[in-house]
C-alpha cells in the first residue's frame, strides 16, 4: 500500500480561507493534475467537510469519507464508505487497496501525518498570498518529518509550482 | 525603494515552531543565500524577537528592529535604529533606502503585506514537516495578493527550492 497526499496552497500554506471554502482559487492546470492523479488512485480519503463542498465532483471515484455520523463504517454505495475514525483504525480499511490518495482538508492530511502514514506529496503552490485561513497540518504533536523532493515543475506561465516529495524512512 | 521579504519555511508553510525557535533547521545553502541577499540590502528590518535570537548574526547589516519598547525611534549606534510601528509609519523611515530586506519574523512579515509594500518574495521551502508553528503571515484581513514567479531553483540535492515572486500591480 501506497499513501500519497495531494494539496493545493497558497505560497503562505494555505489551503483555504476556512472550512466551507470551496477550492475555486487553484489554476486549471493543478485541476487537471488532481484529475489525472484521481484516476490513478485505487480509493481517495476525504474527511466530511472536503466531501461535503467537493462530493460532487468526487461522486465517480472509490471514496472514503471520515466522519463521526457513524458508529464505525458504513457502506452508502459502491463507490462511497463513511468511516469514523475514532472508533477504527483507518489504515484497516485500506489495506486491500495499493495506491490511496488523501485529499485533504486539514483534519485528514493530519491524522495521516500524525500516525506516519504519508509516503508521498504532491504539493501545488499557487503564487497568491490569503494572509489567514486554514493551515496544511495541524497538530499540537512534534512531527519534523523529512521528505526528498523528486520532482519540481511550473504547471503554468503566472508560476504555480507542482513539487512532488517522497517520505524519508528513518 | 524595493521592498524584499526573504523567508525560509518548512513544506507545510511554517517559518518556526514558535517565538524563540532560532532558524538552525534550514540548509546551508539557505543561509549562504541570506547572506549575500543581505549583502545588497541596503537596509534590513526586522522584528523584536528575531533581532533577539539572530541579532548577533546580523550586527554587521545596517537595520531597523520594530518593537514598542521605544516611544517613536531611538537609534542605539550607527548600524541599528529601533521604530516603534504603532506610532511612526515605518514607510517615512524607510524612504532613504533603495533596497529593503523584510527578514521576518511573522508580525513583520503581515506588517508589510497588510499596507501592501512587499514588491518581491524570495521563499526557501525546506523539505521537512513540523505540523504546527508559526505562519508566515498572519492576518484577519482579506488579503488575496498576486505574485508571479520569477524563478525556481532547488538549492542543493535534498530538495530545498527556492522561489522569487513579485507582486503583481493591480
Amino acid at each position: 500500500m501506497r499513501i500519497i497526499a495531494i494539496a493545493v496552497m497558497t505560497l503562505d500554506g494555505r489551503i483555504a480561507l476556512h472550512e466551507r471554502h470551496f477550492t475555486d482559487w487553484s489554476s486549471p492546470e493543478d485541476k487537471q493534475f488532481l484529475r489525472e492523479f484521481l484516476q490513478k488512485t485505487d480509493i481517495i480519503v476525504v474527511g466530511y467537510n472536503t466531501n461535503e463542498i467537493a462530493g460532487h465532483e468526487l461522486g465517480t471515484y472509490n471514496r472514503i469519507v471520515l466522519t463521526t455520523a457513524v458508529a464505525t463504517t458504513e457502506r452508502k454505495n459502491e463507490a462511497l464508505l463513511l468511516c469514523n475514525p475514532e472508533t477504527v483504525d483507518v489504515r484497516t480499511v485500506l489495506e486491500p487497496y495499493k495506491l490511496v490518495g488523501i485529499l485533504g482538508g486539514t483534519w485528514t492530511y493530519t491524522y495521516f501525518l500524525e500516525r506516519d502514514l504519508i509516503d508521498e506529496l504532491y504539493l501545488t503552490i499557487e503564487p497568491v498570498i490569503f494572509g489567514h485561513g486554514l493551515d496544511l497540518f495541524a497538530t499540537a504533536k512534534d512531527i519534523g518529518t523529512k521528505f526528498r523532493l523528486e520532482s519540481e515543475k511550473p504547471l503554468n506561465k503566472k508560476g504555480t509550482v507542482l513539487l512532488h516529495y517522497t517520505k524519508i524512512e528513518n
